[in-house]
């Protein structure tokens, strides 16, 4: 009898193809499938290779060869497409198999995916994975959510592939249902803040310290040996290396200022906003990528309005502010992200361990960084963190560099040039260490018009004020 | 045969109560339904009165007592109750009659609810009420949406009761389906955003001028007599007069400063962002009052960190400064809520016209303020302006108010005063007139990592590249 295959994976685009390429570099043998012929061609001459891999463009053949229970991944587009590949395999597979979708699903629908395959006893895990193409081949990060039970069967397959940090892989069992999505999901919003961070930090190099592409690469690259390391700061210093074929010109200078977006940020933001809890930087944003959009507005606006001329900073005395300022607001766009993390898996019964996310971030995602060891020991210490702001271990980093965010924002203010992400950063900061904000104007406003009654500050109870009008 | 009433109104709390005394006033039969028998006495006692009005807790009497085609409104909370008096109504009216849904209805609630009484021939009106208890009883601004035939039916009566600007009543057909549900949430999301400034300013005069509260009363009492005329301007210069009967002290200085809100706001931030318009300041108060909520872990971090010593700034000087960007800021916030209503007209269908909706909000509403009699001069020029701030009876505005603007933020930045709002609204403004923002550097991002591609500035199309690691 042939033997059977220890892995399935559907999608054979570029991550898919990726990922399978590297589930059997790491020993497993692997199925693939995919309509399209020509991938499908593509993987089955890779199994002429070393990797013991296979492919078919029929879901029978592929089911079929996959050893029970099944382990069968989709990496497919977000959306409908998922629910019309899990009901082409429906037919095919058995009580027990395990189906994991790697792609960004919005975690209510992995939720119902995942309670409609519980009746028929399959096992469904939500499964983002991190670290874009290069990522998928060479080990990326995994955020798994789904049956704590079912885990044990993919456990030796991820840990294998996934990106190793100190020889720790950076995959664990995050929690049931959606745990896994909507992880992923926050790490995608905090993606959105630190990248709008560091195209803010590029444009006052350039409009403030007249940096020139090399010497942003030079900082960025700087940057990136010390506190700031971070595959984001090292791929920015990257970019302003990088030659356009066709003009000999630097390439970020031909790039068009419009930033598309996925989803994954707003989502974020969206359901920060249903939390209750506040991520204004990873708004931001978003708020960015829209206003980047509207190019043609922008242009007509520039040309209505007097523009502040810009005041000159001395280079050294900049470089060494944006690192502060940048440090900082990036800590701020973690701290977010996380206190939506905790605020979600008491909402949504993930028990998350924030120790446990931060630890499988610090090598193969987007947002990996230095900084994710610290964080990783901050809620190791403690685990009810009720913010990464007042974590001992982060008190002094952040002291520290305060100031040069307040420096740096109060300058892009006073010479026009928009600094949002570390604006709210500062502002979130601001806010989250003020005892007392002047929203008792707003009580009293809503109470005023709507009575829609207040709180006292010397006593408990709810009041309500027949206001005068003076 | 008894005479039959003119108008029924369902839900009689404090709004309901108002808003059918206000319908009697003006000259119209009126009935109205509650089950709490205590009201529906109430409401009777009013008969004795000069009005023509009854009630009754039967839902079958109410309903008989109406002149056909019946006019019934609702005035009861958001979300199953509106569904719920819907069926009870359901066996007793006829087809042709209207309901109108006058609460905060979420809008695609109000489009399935439309379409389900279509079906049964019965017309539906989501019609935004706003003015708060003394608006509804005098004269409230109503924004409804619906089947513009049937409009006729209710017109006169809403006409009637609807606040007067110049003589002109605060009330319009706006558009079909959740139309008017639509611009109700918006107005409340611009609501959200100017209250938030409101109580950045007091702040500011307070922590950098030392303002006490009859100066906070007598700037915002003078800046209400000129162009920052509005209706929040005054209750908040009011507000900062009330005694607190029990302390002796102002009422201002007892006042718990955790803000609640009811979701209006959240959700014109959550749709805003699925239509990819940026408003920032709204999403900005919206997070504000989610961080006031967290008072007790604001208190913890207040401790853990030092904050900058607040300069002083010379009260007249302040006091100036404060008023042009309060003023800067307010044009802002409808700028962003307006260009939310146009897109939303576009992707919903509404064919709102944005010179009536600024018309109707001229009195009446809560945001009604000096500013909108210019805005809606502004739209009627050209309906299809693509944002205010680029309006020509704007450009001076702005231009004339945002040094100030930018003077504040930058002093709130330095001296540790969250300045939320103010700060947006910069940053908005800033960003919609930059031509070149810095986020070809995030497209690059993502092209690097994710291969999302990118357009260039000097050439039509859609281009990769393999990026170098240096």
């Amino acid at each position: 009898m042939e033997e059977k295959y220890d892995f399935g994976l559907v999608g054979l685009g570029v991550m898919g193809r990726n990922f399978i390429l590297n589930v059997a570099d790491n020993g497993f043998s692997a199925f693939g499938h995919d309509l399209d012929v020509e991938k499908v061609n593509a993987l089955k001459n890779e199994g002429n290779k070393a990797h013991k891999i296979d492919a078919s463009t029929s879901i029978k053949t592929f089911v079929k060869a996959l050893k029970q229970p099944r382990k069968i991944m989709l990496l497919v587009p977000a959306g409908k497409i998922v629910d019309s590949v899990i009901e082409s395999l429906l037919p095919h597979i058995d009580r027990g198999d395990i189906l994991i979708d790697g792609g960004n699903s919005f975690f209510t629908d992995t939720d119902r995916r995942e309670e409609e395959l519980q009746k028929r006893a399959v096992n469904f895990f939500g499964a983002g994975v991190s670290g874009g193409a290069k990522g998928a081949r060479l080990g990326p990060s995994i955020m798994p959510g789904g049956s704590k039970s079912a885990y044990a069967h993919i456990k030796p397959i991820f840990e294998a592939v996934a990106a190793k940090y100190d020889g720790e892989p950076c995959v664990a069992y995050l929690g049931p249902k959606s745990a896994g999505n909507y992880v992923k999901m926050v790490h995608n919003g905090i993606e959105y803040g630190l990248m709008q961070l560091t195209s803010e930090i590029y444009d006052l190099l350039k409009k403030a310290g007249d940096f020139d592409n090399d010497e942003v690469h030079n900082s960025f690259k700087k940057w990136n040996e010390g506190r700031l390391q971070s595959f984001l700061v090292e791929i920015t210093s990257q970019i302003f290396k990088q030659e356009d074929d066709e003009s000999n010109e630097r390439l970020i200078d031909k790039i068009l200022d419009k930033a598309k977006q996925k989803g994954t940020g707003k989502w974020t933001s969206q359901n920060a906003m249903d939390l209750g809890i506040p991520v204004p930087t990873i708004d931001i944003a978003v708020n960015m990528r829209e206003i980047s959009a509207l190019k043609s507005e922008r242009t007509a606006a520039d040309k209505i309005y007097d523009r502040p001329k810009v005041a000159t900073m001395e280079k050294a005395k900049l470089e060494k502010l944006a690192e502060e300022a940048l440090y900082f607001s990036f800590i701020v766009t973690y701290a977010q992200g996380l206190h939506v993390l905790a605020e979600a898996s008491k909402e949504y019964g993930y028990q998350l361990d924030i120790s446990v996310i931060a630890k499988i971030w610090r090598a193969g995602c987007i947002i990996r960084a230095a900084l994710l060891a610290d964080i990783t020991e901050a809620f190791e210490k403690d685990k009810d963190l009720p913010n990464l702001l007042v974590s001992p271990n982060f008190v002094d980093k952040v002291q520290g560099s305060v100031a040069s965010a307040r420096e740096l924002v109060a300058f892009g203010a006073k010479n026009g040039i928009p600094l949002p992400g570390l604006s709210n950063s500062l502002i979130y900061f601001d806010a989250y260490t003020t005892t007392r904000l002047p929203l008792n104007l707003i009580q009293a406003q809503r109470d005023y018009f709507g009575s829609h009654t207040y709180e006292r500050l010397d006593k408990e109870g709810i009041f309500h004020t027949e206001w005068e009008s003076k």
